[in-house]
C-alpha cells in the first residue's frame, strides 16, 4: 500500500469508510502558518455527502479535530494530524457485498490482493478517504495563499453537456449551483440530467476542469517529477478518475507546431506568451501562465439496478446497488480536485526553494 | 531536480544533450536475471535517431556500456550503471539560443528555475535523455518476461488519422513500418502526413496507444500509488505529453454507468469481466484483462520557421529551429512509452511481493 | 520535519506531550497478520511513566485505539492508525518555560528552527511521542514472531556499574525487576544508584543491550541501507541516546585482525562462524548469528536543581526542573529499543522479498 | 539494496571493485556552484590507496571524469555524474575466493542474499566504492563551504594509542603525516605500531574522529532524522566501521545530569553553551557549537594468515589474504568520515530551508 502523498509537505491519510475514523497527518508544514479551522470546515463541508438531490444521501456532518502540530492557533513544524470520525454507518448496508464483487469496483482486486477486505462500503477504497485529503488540501492551500496562488476547480461536462471555455467563465460562482458548474445556463442542463439519471437508477460521469493562477515561475521538478506529471498522478489518484490532460491536451494533436507554439513577448518586464496551450507549464515547469486541465470521471459503479456478478468462492451472482450513493460524482469531485492540486503546487512550492544557491 | 524514478525497482537518469554522455543507474533489480545485451541494443536503435526519412538526421548510433552490477552475463543485485557516450553533437547549431528562449521549450522556465542553462540541444530538457530510459526499460521487459508480461506500444493517431480500436490489430506488425502503426493502410496515410508536414517545415502531434498483457492479478498500491496513477505519471513526465487516459477514457464519461461497468464472470476458475472499460485496473489494482491506454503527444515545439520570442534579457526577437529535429515525435515514442511502462510494471511487481503475510 | 520510519513498513508519529493525542499510522503492514491487542497493551505498559519508585510519576494508562487497518482482528494491507489520548497534562508545571531555555533540552533548537514551540512538557521533543513508536513496534513483533525473530532488550550500564556479558544471562529474567537487568545482584546495585541519585535531585545516563536472535540470513541493503546502520540509525534517534555500538564495537579497535576475525565452520550444514565480533552482520547483512549491539543514554537533562540559562530575548536567568521527571531513563528505554529494533528488522525482512529473481 | 543516500541532496554510487568502473550521480545540487575539479581530485588522492608504506599498494590513480550537471563551471541543478575508472585490477588475485568465503568479510552474506556476487576484490562490497562517495562529498563541501561549514576528520586512535582531546588539537596539522594525526608525537607511534602491525602480516583497528565548526543553528530534522541520527548512519555505513558516538558519548553515561547539562548564556548577543557535552546538537538539531563525534573501525579482515573457513558447498577449507591491503584502515578512512560528514550536512542544510514560513 502507498497511503503517503507529496516529498516535502506529505500527507499520509488512513482509515475505511466503516471504521472508527479517517484522518490524515501532515508532515513538512512549514512553522508560522496560521491554521485556520473554518476555513478546513468549510471545504470539509463543499464534499460532504447529502448536499444536495443529486448527491448521496448518506449524513455525515464531517466535522474533524486536529490532534496534533498545532498551538495557539499555529502551525509548529511538527506533524499535523486530523481525525474525522465516521458516524452515519448503517454496516448492514452492505453485507450483501460481504462475498461478492461489485462489477467496476474494487472489491474483487482487494479480495486477490490482500486475501482479506473490509468489505463494508468498499473499506479503504471508498472515496469516503478524499474527506482526509480535502483537509490536509485545506491546510496546503492557506499555505499557498500567502503566495497568491489561487486554485478554482469547477465542473466543465457531465454526460455530454459542456460548459464553455474556462477563459469565459466566472469562477466565482462555481458554488451558485448544486451542481458547481459557474456557467448557470449550463449547470442547469447538468442538474437536470444527473436527476434524470438518478431517476433511471442509473449514473454518468463527467470532467472537473482546474484551474492555477499565479503561480510563481520555476515550479516541476524534472525530468521525472514534471509539474503536469504530479498533476496527473495526483488526480489519476482520485476515485473514478480515468484521464488527465493539461493545456491543449488531447486536442493538441490536431493542431501543427505552427499553430500550438506559443511565442514569448515581453509585458511590462514579465515574460508572457501571447498564447497559453503550453497550460503554464514547459519542460515540467511552471511559466507563470494560467496552469488549467481536465479531469475525466467515468460514470459511478454503484447502480441500482441488477447486475450478474461472481463471488469469492467463484459462484456467479447477481448484485444491486443498496445504500446512499451518488448518481453522478463530479460535484462533489471539485474540492477534491482542488485540494490534491492545492498538495501539489504547495509542495513543488518548498521544492524549489533549493533549486538555486541561497 | 528530481532524476529518479521507481521505488524498489529504481532508476537514476543523468546527462545532457551535448554533454559527454548521458545514462541510467538501476537500483533494485533482483540478483540473477540473464542481462540480454543484444536485446538492450534492439531497444536503443528502436529509440535512436536518422532511422528513416520522418525522423531527425541526427546521427547517434547509441551504442552503450554496462559500468556494474553484471557478473558473467547476469544481475548481481548490485546497480546497474549504463552510459551512453554522445558523438554526434554539433553544438553550433545552438549558439542562436544561447539567450534566447525558444517557443514553447523548456529554455525560459530553466533559466527561471536554476539561473543557469546548458542550452546546447536544450541540454537536459532534450529528449534525448529518454535514451537512458530505453535502456533501463529493456532490463524491466527482461525481467517482466520472466513472468509473461507483454507490453506493446504502438502509434494511433497522427493529426487526424486515427487506426482502428487496438483489438482488432495485430500489434506484431508494428515495426514492418516507419510510423509504428500495425495497421498498414492507416501507417500509410500516417507517413505522408508526416511527410508533408516535414515539407511545410512544420510539426504534428499524434497518440501512442499501449496494451499490457498477462499482467498477475494484483499490482497497484492504493491509495496514491494506483496502478493507472503511476502509468499517467510515468509518460506524462515523457518530453511532449499533454494527457493520458486509461480504459473508457475521456470517452467514458459519455456512458452510464449500466453500459460501463464490466460485469464478473467465472471462466473455468478464473475470474474474469465481460466488457473491459476499466482497462484491465480496478482501484488502482490490475484484475488481470488486458491494461491499455492512450498517450498524446503534442506536434514537435521546433519548427523551421520564424517565431517571435525574447532572449534573457528581456528584448524581442525572432528565433527558426536550426540542426535536425523531428516533424512528428511519435514513432520514436513507441519505444519510450514501452520502457516506461515496463518500469511502471516492474516496480509493482515487486512491491506486490509483501502485500500479504509469506 | 521527518516523522516517517521504515521503507515498505513505515510508521508516521504525531503528536506533543501535551495536546490531545500523540499517535502512530503504519503503512505496509502485509494483510493476513492477527493484531493482538492484548500484547500492544502489554508493550505499552513496559514504558508507561508511573512503574515504580525509580521512573517519574507522571500517571498515563496509555490505553490506545486502532482508528483502521483492522478488520475482524487482521490487518487489511491498509494503513493501520494507532491514537494515544494525553490525560494526565499538568500543563502549568510548564509556565515556566514557555520563555526560558532548559539546559541540554531542545527547547532552544525548536524555537531557532521553527520559531514557534509547544512548550508544554517540550511538546515534540519530549519522549512521550516514543510510545507511538512502542505501539508500533509490537505490531511489527507479531510479524517477526510468525518469522521466529527475537529481540530482547535489558539494561547493561547504569552510571558505573555494569552487567555480565549478554551470553552469560538469561534474557527472560529482565522484567523480573524495577531496573530491567537480567542479573539480579548487578539489578540491585542499580536500583540503589538510581535511588540515590533521585533524592540527590539529580539524574545519571546508563546503556541498553540489544539482543536479535534467529534472524534469517540476508537482511539488510548495502551500500547506505547497511543492517547496523539502520540500527544504528533508529537507536540514536531516540531520545537522550548519545552512541551506538554493534558486535565488537568500540572495543574492537584494540583487537588485531586475527584475533577478531570469526572464522566460519559448517555445524550440520549451517554455515556458522566460531566467534562473533562481527555481531552477526557482515557486510551490512545479516549472516544468521545473533544481533547484539549497545545503546548509550545519557544522564536526563531536567534535574530539580538551579541552572543557569537564557530566554527567547536573550536574559540570562535560572532555571530548575518541576513536573515529573525520570531519574535514570534505561528501565524505561528497554521496550523502545526494541521497538525500534523491531521496526528495522521487519521492514529489512520485507525488503529482502525482491533480492534475487522470484 | 540501497545506493542512494540523502534527500534532497542525494547520491547515488555505482560499481564494483574490478568491474570497468566506478561512480556517482549526484541528485538536487543547487545551481550556480563553481565546480573545482582540482579539490575534488585533491580529495580523492587522500583516499587513493598507494600513498604510503602503511597503505594498500594498489596503485590507482584515481582521475575522474564528469559526465553532466556542470556547464561553463558551475553546477546547472541537473544531475552531476562523475566516473572513476578501475585500471590496476588485478583479478587473477582473487580466484582464490571464487568459491571460498573470507572470514569477517561479506562474501558469504552477499552469496547467501543474492546467489551470485562478482567475488573478485570483493565486488561491490569493496571500500574502493567509497572513492565516489568521497567524490560527491568533495561537491557537499563546495557547497558549505558557501555557508563557512568546516568540517575536518583525523586519527584519535590506533590500538590502544590515543590522541590527546580535539580542543587541543590543530587540525591543520592532520596531513602533516601519512596516519593523519594532528598531533605529532601520537602520530609517530602511531605509524610505528601499524608498521609493525603489518609486518606481522596482521591489521588493526582505530578511531577517526570529526569537528564540523560553525554550523548554523537549526539544522537537523526530529524525531527520526535527528542530525546524529543521520550522522550515524552515514558513518555505520562506511565500510568496517563498529561504532558511532557524539558529543559525551559513551563516558556520558558516567556522568550526572547535572555535570553534563551544558548551560546557555548570552555571549554578545549570541545564544552559547558553557559546556559541550551536547556535542552542538540538542533534540536533533544544531545549536551552534562544534559537532563532534567518534568512528570506531574494526581491524581489517584481510590478514596475510591463513584462517578456516568454509566454501559455498560447505566445504572446510583454509584461506590467507593475497592481494594488496591495508594493515589499518583508519588513514584513509578520514577523507571518508569527512565525506559522508559533508553529504550529511549539506542535505540538512538545504531540508532547513523550508522549516519556516518564507
Amino acid at each position: 500500500m502507498s497511503n503517503s502523498y507529496g516529498t516535502l509537505f506529505r500527507i499520509t491519510t488512513f482509515g475505511e469508510s466503516h471504521g472508527p475514523a479517517i484522518g490524515v497527518v501532515i508532515d513538512g508544514c512549514p512553522a508560522g502558518l496560521e491554521i485556520d479551522e473554518a476555513f478546513i470546515q468549510s471545504e470539509l463541508d463543499r464534499r460532504k455527502p447529502g448536499q444536495s438531490k443529486i448527491t448521496t444521501q448518506r449524513k455525515e456532518d464531517d466535522t474533524f479535530k486536529i490532534l496534533s502540530g498545532v498551538f495557539e492557533g499555529k502551525s509548529t513544524g511538527t506533524p499535523i494530524s486530523i481525525a474525522i470520525e465516521n458516524r452515519d454507518q448503517r454496516s448492514k448496508d452492505y453485507s450483501h457485498i460481504a462475498e461478492a464483487f461489485r462489477p467496476s469496483h474494487a472489491d474483487y482486486t482487494y479480495e486477490a490482493k490482500y486475501g482479506i477486505r473490509d468489505y463494508r462500503g468498499g473499506g479503504r477504497s471508498s472515496a469516503r478517504e478524499t474527506a482526509a485529503r480535502v483537509a490536509a488540501g485545506a491546510i496546503a492551500k492557506l499555505l499557498l495563499a500567502k503566495h497568491n496562488v489561487l486554485i478554482n476547480a469547477f465542473v466543465s461536462q457531465v454526460g455530454e453537456i459542456v460548459a464553455p471555455h474556462y477563459t469565459t467563465l466566472d469562477v466565482t460562482k462555481t458554488e451558485d449551483n448544486i451542481v458547481r458548474c459557474p456557467d448557470a445556463a449550463t449547470a442547469e442542463k447538468m442538474i437536470a440530467l444527473i436527476d434524470q439519471v438518478r431517476l433511471d437508477r442509473d449514473t454518468i460521469g463527467g470532467i472537473v476542469t482546474c484551474i492555477i493562477k499565479n503561480t510563481p515561475v520555476g515550479l516541476g521538478e524534472p525530468v521525472f517529477d514534471k509539474l503536469h506529471a504530479e498533476l496527473g498522478k495526483a488526480m489519476l489518484g482520485i476515485n473514478a478518475v480515468k484521464g488527465f490532460e493539461y493545456g491543449s491536451g488531447f486536442a493538441g494533436i490536431m493542431l501543427r507546431g505552427s499553430q500550438h507554439n506559443d511565442e514569448f513577448y515581453n509585458e511590462a518586464g514579465r515574460i508572457r506568451t501571447k498564447t497559453n496551450f503550453s497550460g503554464g507549464i514547459q519542460g515540467g515547469i511552471s511559466n507563470g501562465e494560467d496552469i488549467y486541465f481536465n479531469v475525466a470521471f467515468k460514470p459511478v459503479a454503484t447502480i441500482m439496478q441488477d447486475q450478474a456478478s461472481v463471488d469469492k468462492h467463484g459462484n456467479e451472482t447477481s448484485i444491486s446497488g443498496k445504500g446512499r450513493h451518488d448518481p453522478c460524482v463530479v460535484p462533489r469531485a471539485v474540492p477534491i480536485v482542488e485540494a490534491m492540486a492545492a498538495l501539489v503546487m504547495v509542495d513543488f512550492l518548498l521544492r524549489d526553494k533549493t533549486s538555486k544557491l541561497f
